[in-house]
């Protein structure tokens, strides 16, 4: 039913657009981003369906006959110097039941990789974005306004599209692990239970840039020795406090001025932490407050905690994950495992207006975020085949 | 004797050259330091020396009459958006004496702010520097090549000079102390016992770039964790192994790739320890070493350590060190000190091949590599009469 080897085809064909090393680089609103949005415009036509891309980049392909319809997709765009799989697969598997003759519309959100906001797509796509947050969003590192990147990559002055939830019995979203889980247990996919919460905070320390060969230790006001003693507290005190599975990071640290001679002025962490329990995220966000406050009292620099963003947990809606697991025990009998998703997605606000259910595919190595990223085409196909299965069976099920 | 207002109008002038806030920004080899050192050049000719800039672009000013000479001098480019004094003062400092008709040379030695290389004007001025060595430099932030900022410049190809210590009774530079000993003490001078000796190494942890939600804990190689563990390690056990008066500095930490979402696959520190006493450096260096040996031991990211530089303490030449002492009981009886400086100079070079002699003015609020440097006023009238008494006195010695 479903044409694996032109699923697998696409794949590569969408791999070859901004591609670098083993992976791609295709950052949101960049030149190679925008031609995977039209090749990927091209491609819905070819399978029969209607393409549109929105004023945000969102690109949604709608199914010409009736209902109701499964929505399938995930997003197109990459990190910075990252893997061919990680969105680009979830589109194409959504090409694919749409190629299979199922009602499917298929969606690439734009910008979940956060480049200039988060989850700016699939949010805007159900109403959460207002234009005066589009207004003060920028690129997160190099601070580009949202509505410049916008306006050059052709989007300025396009509407912003709206989905009809009550076109769609549901979403389903294929995606790589981006992580070894299923590896380390030799199986070969994983029927999500829920997706994690995410808390993101900003710690910031400030001090006083000083020359570091003229200023006494007892003078010294230095950010990144404050900044050090919160992450080492975090870094004790967190294991304590925490859930089954939870995990938590600190995944950007920016030093000011940042040179061998100068006694660093002022540091900036962004820490974040998840877990499917939320009573756990409130415990760690506790701590966190109170390690921060703690450094603030004893360190002579100010160290102040400030939320950036959260997310809650989103829990697998019954029907659409009973189908995956029906589908599952149907083609990977033994090799599959129900799974929490420690990484937030799209499904996980497109659980907020319709039933969502994800599908995992094993990560090779468990990496993801990076150019080695890969999966075996052997997971590959068996992942798609149980994706068609399972929308099959959802659609039979209503007829 | 010394043209006390003459002296602080180059300086004010000096100031207007590359200008930021109430500080400047002149690192070397911009169109704004090679301003400064054509402006220096001009100042030379009207005090009566005979200028050259050499293939580095240390600017020499030779006085055309009979010897024993004194060098004095100091820099003249800055660390980015730094301090109109830093370096500054010494150069113009010489032009003062040269001017009050002492058989003073004048000296700008090149980059002793270390944006292509450790010290390269003062060491090449003594024949340290290899054209290996320059052909390897790079800009220690962007990494431009040294070769292509000389030729930029409008350096490439000028022979660079070597100094005649024979001719020289010795090498004075007056310089901003860096730190707040002075201020808090209420003293206005403080004559320099010895210049600090610096180890300055890299730190470096290796660990898996992954993706923060998909990675469970006990997976993780996380090279930010690693590198706080690290510098808690060396937060708490240095304070046991130092000298008085060590300081010690992790100025500048990089996370790679440095992403909100992503675990740190690569993190580099520079760590760096003064003092004055080459024991306590030696016993630093082996606690650095062990830290960082049990931090890759337990760690499941690769932890190394690699020496970038050293330099030796050095002591203040005693002839040159008391006409200080006795200019200094003249000028500012009760008002000064005798103290060392945990910032190197270039003095600590020159007293390779010659004596030398350092002489602080104090920097209020003990500020300096940043814009908001300063020194009051009449401390720096007082500076230079010190200076030109001390230089005076060495003449007649002679005489």
């Amino acid at each position: 039913m479903i044409d694996t080897a032109r699923f697998l085809a696409d794949l590569h064909e969408l791999r070859q657009i901004g591609a670098f090393k083993t992976g791609v680089h295709r950052p949101t609103y960049t030149p190679d981003d925008m031609r995977s949005r039209h090749w990927l415009m091209d491609r819905m036509r070819e399978v029969g369906l209607v393409p549109s891309m929105d004023g945000l980049g969102n690109v949604l392909g709608r199914h010409p006959g009736p209902g109701p319809h499964l929505l399938v997709g995930s997003h197109i765009e990459t990190q910075d110097e990252a893997g061919w799989l990680d969105g680009a697969l979830g589109v194409v598997a959504g090409l694919a039941l749409a190629r299979a003759g199922l009602a499917v519309d298929v969606v690439a959100f734009a910008d979940e990789e956060a480049h200039y906001g988060s989850f700016l797509g699939s949010r805007s796509l159900i109403g959460e974005v207002t234009e005066a947050e589009i207004d003060a969003a920028r690129h997160c590192i190099h601070g580009k306004p949202l509505r410049e990147a916008l306006a050059e990559a052709g989007l300025a002055g396009l509407p912003r599209a709206r989905l009809a939830p009550a076109r769609y019995k549901g979403f389903l979203e294929l995606h790589i692990e981006q992580g070894s889980k299923l590896e380390n247990a030799g199986l070969r996919s994983g029927v999500v239970t829920g997706i994690f919460g995410v808390r993101l905070f900003r710690i910031t320390a400030i001090g006083q840039q000083d020359h570091t060969g003229g200023t006494t230790m007892a003078e010294r006001r230095d950010a990144l020795v404050a900044m050090t003693r919160v992450l080492a507290m975090i870094d004790a005190e967190f294991p304590r406090q925490i859930g089954d599975g939870t995990v938590w990071t600190c995944g950007r640290l920016v030093v000011e001025p940042n040179a061998p001679h100068i006694i660093p002025g002022r540091t900036e962490a962004i820490f974040s932490f998840r877990d499917l329990d939320e009573a756990v995220l409130d415990r760690l966000s506790d701590t966190l407050r109170r390690i921060v406050a703690e450094a603030d009292r004893r360190d002579r620099c100010a160290v102040t905690l400030e939320p950036v963003s959260r997310s809650a947990a989103a829990l697998a809606d019954p029907a659409l994950h009973a189908a995956l697991i029906g589908a599952a025990n149907r083609h990977a009998n033994g090799a599959w495992q129900p799974m929490p998703s420690g990484a937030i997605h799209d499904a996980q606000h497109m659980a907020k207006v319709m039933p969502a259910a994800m599908l995992f595919t094993p990560s090779i190595g468990g990496i993801s975020h990076h150019w080695s990223e890969d999966t075996k085409e052997e997971d590959l196909v068996l992942a798609i085949r149980i994706l068609g299965d399972a929308a099959a069976q959802l659609f039979s099920l209503r007829s």
